[in-house]
């Protein structure tokens, strides 16, 4: 910012007529006096300005990831939400839809959309992450918040809550499972705890106040709070309940975690705390004096409790502001004031939940779990080297 | 939905296969069965379900508003947020975009947008809604939501608080004013309580996660929560602290209330609170049995209280279930179940807020003016007349 001399002011609000002479050199695409052109009639659809380009980033046929370094506050808006499926996304019909649910119940239904769209609804703000969101293996310094931890987006999320179904079908006591089926070319199939359904789990139609949209599983999904991404079934068409887990494939070789013992734990669905500290990151450059660090801290356990940052490396640190109010299984943006002084500085995150759990270190983490290669479920405390030239690289341990 | 029968289930999932065939005859362009075809690769942005076709009413090239009758939960998508101009949407390159904020201050200064965004930022979700936002008056009773109230719409915004920035220029203590001067070719200005600065506006350049759209002020704009629309001046330019307001055009020919006496109301800010059911409303046809009413209320004086819903043309009332948590000057989504014999019935809502306002009657409002024509700030309880044929009308005081 720039103070203004009284004499130029006087001259005219000239820092103003400046800015417009420098944008007619600069920009030619914008009128050098916008209050002098009349603007856009009004439309039935608005789009971003030309200026902004967020993009999820694409990597793979099967895969996008949330540009998290151009985000604000918690929402991601929708055509930003990462994506991942395992044969693309489907095309279904709404007209058509429906949800089948059997198994150990008293009365097998079939539900259309818009019978699940006239039981009583729910919305809550919530994260979904997938549980392979760790971008951080490549070893180079030049990632972004967008390559490192993608996967993970927050909507406000509609629908029926999944106990009223199940109150609906008549549930049995002896239903202690339940498989999910995609109607996708996947069919991917996965089994839940029937206890999930009767916490707060909801067969999803809406995000962020409109019809789900295709990568997210239109019409309809299921949508566990807090579980990893891939048990919230998208394109659900089957729900079957039983009294064992169905053992399916995408739950024994795959979404399982090596253990010291050589063998796999399975059923791993709880998403623990993160946090990534989202600006500054690479690719930005800083200049001296205060900077407001900021990101998005997470947890399927709850509520965030906490989010600490250090500018040092992780040998202090101090708790950082959290945007109020804070919601449960949702992205919540924490913010933390530093007067960056010029020097070679370590910054990173850590955050804690309601449930006391505490972002390990990615040392800790492997220590933890006794192996030395892990896939999913990696939340370490991610670290980012400020030089002192400004700029920012990825810093993996150790940072000292 | 329908029963199975345990034979169509032994005979595979029925049910599914049936709806396959239905989707080939009447919607080709969705494969008879998704599971069999592989989707669509991933995309760095996100569209619609060809089926969603959700769109702001444009009203004219000055105005379109929020489509409500589509819409769940309380987020309003960015590009279906309303808008309201006085002479079209300028294009401003934020390269060159600026700030100057002067007049009774210490220092009077200019703010680019790279200023304003290393100020801490603060995240609130809140509504905006135009003071001119009441479709009621053509006498048709075929009008939706949209049209009623399409002018209001929720987001997520992220800015600077404007008492941080009057800090920074040291804002003197006899200014009790701020002209705010937006930058299209209308000009905008309006004159603002030093006050609402130091209690919760903004300079935002954030919405719902994003940078702001171009039609809601890119690339920044003031915004005061709970204060009517034109106020929260876009594409904001200068900030003018003054020991008086200024008697600008849009706050002494426009935007002012007619009262009783011949005189009018000038800087009539607040935003009352107000209500409207959105499902059932016109056009959908509702079936007998169990309907759940739900629409949103908001109020510019904090948090809803409570929602009341009558289904008998305001004879009787019951408490709506509010959407959790309510926010403060957001919408808030209420809900109300309702079993409908098939009878005529006149369905309405009524909202209550944290400051213990009631919204009024049409009649009531009216006789509080004292005056039988009133253009801004109407926010009468809206009845919806459901017929024995399920259809839905809006209608009008009496209620009968």
């Amino acid at each position: 910012m720039k103070k203004v001399s009284r004499r130029a002011l006087l001259a005219g609000a000239a820092g103003l007529v400046a800015a417009g002479k420098t944008a007619a050199m600069q920009a030619p695409e914008s009128p050098s006096d916008p209050s002098k052109v009349r603007g856009k009639p009004s439309k039935a659809l608005g789009q971003r300005a030309p200026s902004e380009k967020p993009q999820r980033q694409v990597r793979s046929g099967a895969a996008s990831g949330t540009p998290h370094q151009d985000l604000c506050g918690t929402i991601t808006p929708a055509d930003l939400h990462f994506e991942r499926h395992h044969a693309g996304v489907p095309e279904i019909d709404p007209k058509t839809y429906s949800l089948l649910i059997h198994g150990m119940v008293e009365r097998p239904m079939v539900f259309t959309l818009a019978d699940l769209k006239r039981f009583p609804a729910v919305s809550r703000v919530h994260f979904l992450e997938c549980s392979g969101n760790f971008g951080g293996r490549t070893g180079s310094a030049e990632l972004t918040p967008q390559q490192l931890a993608g996967l993970t987006s927050t909507s406000e999320w509609t629908g029926v809550a999944l106990a009223t179904l199940f109150r609906e079908v008549g549930a049995r006591p002896q239903a202690k499972w339940f498989l999910a089926e995609g109607q996708d070319a996947a069919l991917l199939t996965r089994s839940i705890p029937v206890a999930k359904a009767y916490d707060d789990a909801l067969i999803a139609y809406g995000q962020n106040g409109e019809a789900i949209r295709p990568e997210q599983g239109y019409p309809a999904r299921l949508f566990l709070p807090g579980w990893e991404g891939n048990a919230s079934v998208k394109w659900l068409r089957r729900i079957e309940l039983s009294d064992h887990p169905f053992m399916t494939r995408e739950e024994t070789s795959k979404y399982t975690d090596p253990m010291a013992d050589g063998t796999a734990r399975i059923f791993s669905f709880l998403m623990d705390a993160r946090s990534l500290i989202t600006y500054p990151a690479y690719p930005v450059t800083i200049s001296r004096g205060w900077v407001e660090i900021n990101g998005i801290a997470w947890t399927g356990s709850g509520k965030i409790a906490r989010v600490d940052v250090s500018t040092d490396g992780g040998t202090t640190w101090s708790q950082a502001k959290l945007q109020e109010p804070v919601l449960s299984k949702a992205h919540t943006r924490f913010r933390h004031l530093w007067n960056w002084t010029g020097g070679e500085a370590v910054i990173m995150s850590r955050a804690v939940d309601e449930a006391g759990y505490v972002q390990p270190t990615r040392t800790d983490l492997i220590a933890s779990r006794g192996v030395s290669s892990v896939g999913y479920h990696l939340n370490p405390i991610t670290g980012w080297l400020v030089r002192p030239d400004g700029t920012v690289l990825y810093k993996q341990e150790p940072w000292g």
